[in-house]
């Protein structure tokens, strides 16, 4: 429908055969460059060349001989050369930052995870914060010569990826933040770093690596403190214009309803985020447990499910509220998207086993009538999905333009 | 971030290529085949065998000579011959049917436009009226001598592209009618039909030929009788899974509200399609409006306009209150998708002058504030936006496969 891929001079054709050939070899495995020539149409000569800065940018390797073939002549098999170029994907989330980082074959060589009370700490502090916890990553995998070739940055907020900036994080109470930009004069390094939301990294994560990997149409939902949904259609993260594309929990279904960390009434996280959940769950620990900086989410939904497990009717008819509510916040990103696959993750996967069903009745009933129904599943990808889609965003940008000038990568 | 366009075999990689040099000459303008050579990074042989099979097709055509050539010799620019290939836009509307014909270069070479009584006569008898309005079109196209190589059908409602068929209209009350079955036995001919829903295609024909032509992230919003919306997301249509995106006007705002025609309560249509309308600005009239089969929306709508020019305080109270049901809905399709524009189209252009202050206002109180707001616009293209868009469909179909076989497009 777009004309927008079309190359348009011969570098950008010569970067997307570099992309092409790269993909071919991630994708499909070991291939000899009669192979690549045959599955892309490329000519035999231009292959070789592709091929050649390919080895010299130590992006792929040349490993043993094809056995079969037709043509009487062995010939060298190419693969991606993945177990010594690493990404890094770190996540900013309320309450703690994680790091993660893997090798192109997706192995993960480096992760971890500390408490951070980010919402009581000033932007300044958190940057100093974010920068030593990469630091320590880059320093541990350039211990063991692995060379980090793309960071990315996941925050819990409308982003702007074009500068870097933090447009807008309610649940950190961050406004217009120029983050990528405080920590590359606090990190001074070369490595290219990104930002992104982390409800797409984790949608990213989900579309490569979860349980439903490949499925062209999926959201994917989380709530810790507040609401994010990442959208994955035709095979791809649909961002929109600004970036701010599956603010569900932004959507009102509730109009003149509860005020909301946005600033509007009625938002779908006024009725299912955390806040929602612990008001109607435990009144009497809802306030302590909401001022508590130091207990993740999840700690906070223990009380929660303890109380649930105890059979406490407030307990149980608050989780059978919310999951009324999230049948309804289904139903619109159903009818909206028409996703194949709705994954619920955080705090959504832990009181699963309470909402689930009042869930996907309300969603069902709320939904125009369709010869396939959309699935309901929780996430098995946890903590780490926003990350690990970080490591993933990160090496995509080398997939996409194997050319990137990355410091140390040639050997 | 997906791989699946990558060339497979050489087969597709020929129709690729023919695909890139149609394209390039349609939206490039006229080029020599060293021109063609250069922008794709195609041999110049490679371009030569590519051209000859798109002449021989009868889809480009040589015309005169580059002026100007560096190389000394003057070189034969080729270009797309659009001027007797048309395609075929057909609306199966709530009330109405229409038909619109274009050439490849976008000239209407045919339209008409008839009421229907659509939802009060059997889906039998509309398929013999659809396929009367398109046996009628063809004959005068071919008079002309001009071929058709591909017909749209668009129906207000979810639709399976891959088998032809209407799963669920509500408002023409169908479901699962294999509509191009029927047709393609009525019609008995071998140009290819193709079904879509009403509002993608106005999503498609915007996209195009629209004032916001290009905007890579727009939502055509249409209410008639229901609500029908279409999405562009990243310059491409998004229709989900199942061909159910854009549903919208089936989104819950209002919990346990009105009943809609789809079954549920409380949708966005209770509250701002046109029974909602009627009933709020001229509830003496509106059983009477809205049981009149003769009569089309808009002629329906001309009634509240006339009394709310008339300044008639129900009329305009309703008008006012639509609006901000419209700003609520709006607003959700803004956190929803954050589109670049809205183009509100059908009876929602009428009223504009009534409900776009108060829908605007509402829309930025409900929406998460960005650097860049969604502009609220209202549609140009008018009534032919969906047949319009189906021309411009079914000349994509070419464009993607120019080895689509169409009997008597060689000459």
């Amino acid at each position: 429908m777009s004309s927008r891929d079309t190359p348009v001079d011969r570098v950008d054709v010569r970067r997307h055969n570099l992309s092409l050939i790269l993909r071919l070899l991630s994708t499909a495995g070991p291939r000899s460059r009669a192979a690549l020539a045959s599955a892309t149409g490329l000519t035999r000569a231009t292959v070789s060349s592709l091929a050649a800065e390919l080895l010299e940018r130590g992006l792929i390797r040349e490993v043993g001989m094809e056995a079969d073939q037709r043509l009487g002549r062995p010939a060298t098999l190419l693969q991606v050369d993945g177990a010594h170029i690493v990404t890094m994907g770190v996540e900013l989330g309320v309450g703690y930052t994680a790091v993660l980082v893997t090798d192109l074959a997706g192995s993960v060589v480096y992760e971890r995870r500390r408490p951070l009370a980010s919402m009581s700490v000033r932007p300044d502090d958190v940057v100093s914060v974010l920068a030593a916890e990469i630091r320590r990553a880059l320093k541990a995998t350039a211990a063991n010569g692995l060379v980090t070739v793309g960071i990315t940055v996941a925050v819990a907020g409308v982003v702007d990826r074009r500068t870097g900036s933090v447009i807008f994080a309610p649940n950190l109470g961050w406004r217009d933040v120029p983050l990528l930009d405080r920590l590359r004069s606090s990190l001074d390094t070369s490595i290219p770093l990104s930002l992104e939301n982390e409800a797409n990294l984790g949608a990213l994560a989900e579309f490569r690596n979860g349980a439903f990997a490949g499925t062209q149409y999926l959201v994917y939902l989380i709530v810790e403190n507040g609401v994010g949904a990442g959208i994955v259609a035709d095979g791809r993260v649909l961002r929109g214009a600004f970036g701010a594309a599956g603010e569900f929990g932004h959507t009102t279904v509730r109009p003149g309803g509860e005020m909301c960390a946005c600033g509007s009434r009625g938002c779908l996280e006024t009725t299912i985020g955390l806040r929602a959940l612990l008001g109607s769950t435990v009144p009497d620990l809802a306030i302590g447990l909401l001022n508590d900086r130091r207990l993740s989410p999840e700690a906070k939904v223990a009380f929660v499910i303890d109380r649930a497990k105890a059979g406490d009717p407030m307990a149980l008819r608050g989780l059978a509220e919310l999951g009324e509510w999230l049948g309804i916040g289904l139903a619109n990103v159903v009818d909206s998207l028409n996703p194949e696959v709705i994954v619920l993750a955080g705090i959504l996967s832990s009181i699963a086993p309470w909402v689930l069903e009042s869930a996907t009745r309300v969603m069902r009933a709320n939904t125009l009538r369709m010869p396939t129904e959309c699935r309901l599943e929780t996430s098995a990808l946890g903590f780490s999905a926003a990350t690990l889609g970080g490591t993933l965003a990160a090496a995509e940008q080398l997939f996409n333009d194997p050319t990137m000038q990355i410091e140390g990568i040639q050997r």
